[in-house]
């Protein structure tokens, strides 16, 4: 019997959407403590996560209040290790397959979440590369898609590991924001969705794991949008 | 009953030598093929490895000459993920614990190597750094060190992932190749290696995992000097 675990998160973070996406997949009891990113506590980093990062666990020990955390609870923290992690405690929610091959291909797709999509992202939504450069990474990932279902077939972590970053790139680009040209945003946004063209396997994915329902439970599209509006206001000059 | 394993390798290769090490602690049967970085077969790329880079992993399939593979066989690369492929398709071999606490404090180490210690190395070995910054690296592995034994106790993963790099690096500082200041190398190594002062847990780990037979088998120190020579000549002028 997996013992208590406690999720220390924030509503605007991908990395930490990844563990609440987990949690709910695997219908593992939790409790969950939002940290204020621009005001953490002062505990924080000496008592669960000398990153000072989210998301992070404390697992086992005693039944303590979250702003309380135990020395007797083991505190775990990357939001990638933290997905496995739960995918260990949990096996029968099929967050990673038993087959070692499938296994090998989720973590294969995730490498390229985390070496390729993400960073081509970041660099497009700041406006330090063009939209061109971002659908190289989008196209590698969909080279990698098999014709129907998830990432892998069945939903898996590498599904978990990018819907977090799919949601928040479907915000940006559809409310313009970002560093790239004025009106970019809504037309990427319309060539990565629309489900034919150049990106039509792709546009299916994502409109299924937006779909999912772990990921729309995580998801504040509202507090999302209104956090970005402020981030990305000066951004654009 | 796991499958037929060819291995894609290179005996330069820091990342091939931790599938190679894995295989060997998870006593699989497998086979080898040396691919000439300088001068790679023109099949590697479209017909094992389109990344074109070691290691990969052909696994099951027909039983074809490595040269001719076959397109049959399920082709794996990355090797922090052939490393998990190989500890999932042999969980007796430990390589990773099943205690899944453990494994996240494996994974934790690893992340740690790929993120913190190997670009620290890099960055200093070719003299874009100072040594104080690559012991910072050091220094942060050191803390997650138990007071005994492996990274995270008994030999796991967490040890493949690292001890190429270390091996390297020992001969790279023990010959003085490099980009930092002449002479300073065989300090550095002493510094890191003595047992004592500020990186005295670090130096006995240090030699408890060159020590490894799994480590041994796969290291041929004559050889990585010997191009380490070539490659490092014209660095430091
Ligand atoms: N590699 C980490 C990244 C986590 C991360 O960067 N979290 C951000 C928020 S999205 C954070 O907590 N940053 C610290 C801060 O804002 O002070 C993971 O995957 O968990
Ligand atoms: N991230 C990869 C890195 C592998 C890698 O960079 N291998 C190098 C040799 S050490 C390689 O094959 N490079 C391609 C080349 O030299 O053409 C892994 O962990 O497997």
């Amino acid at each position: 019997m997996p013992e208590r675990i406690v999720l220390y998160t924030a509503k605007i973070c991908p990395y930490a959407q990844r563990a609440e996406i987990a949690l709910l997949e695997a219908k593992a009891p939790n409790v969950q403590y939002q940290i204020d990113l621009q005001n953490k506590p002062e505990w924080y980093a000496p008592k669960v996560n000398p990153a000072s990062k989210v998301p992070a666990i404390a697992y086992g020990g005693p039944d303590v209040p979250p702003d309380q955390p135990s020395p007797e609870s083991v505190k775990l923290a990357e939001s990638l290790i933290l997905v496995e992690f739960i995918a260990d405690l949990f096996p029968e929610s099929g967050i990673l397959p038993t087959d070692p091959v499938l296994r090998a291909k989720t973590r294969f797709f995730i490498d390229g979440v985390s070496t390729k999509f993400v960073p081509a992202w970041h660099a497009y939504s700041q406006g330090k590369s063009s939209a061109e450069e971002f659908y190289k990474a989008v196209e590698y990932l969909q080279s990698l898609l098999p014709t129907e279902g998830y990432a892998i077939g069945p939903y898996s972590a590498a599904d978990i590991a990018i819907s977090p970053f799919l949601g928040r790139a479907r915000v940006t680009l559809l409310n313009d924001f970002g560093g790239y040209p004025a009106g970019e945003g809504p037309k990427v946004l319309e060539a990565l969705s629309s489900g034919s063209g150049r990106f039509a396997r792709f546009g299916k994915y994502l409109s299924d794991v937006l779909a999912r329902d772990s990921f729309k439970a995580t998801f504040d599209e509202a507090y999302i949008t209104e956090r970005y509006t402020a981030r990305f206001a000066n951004l654009r000059k």
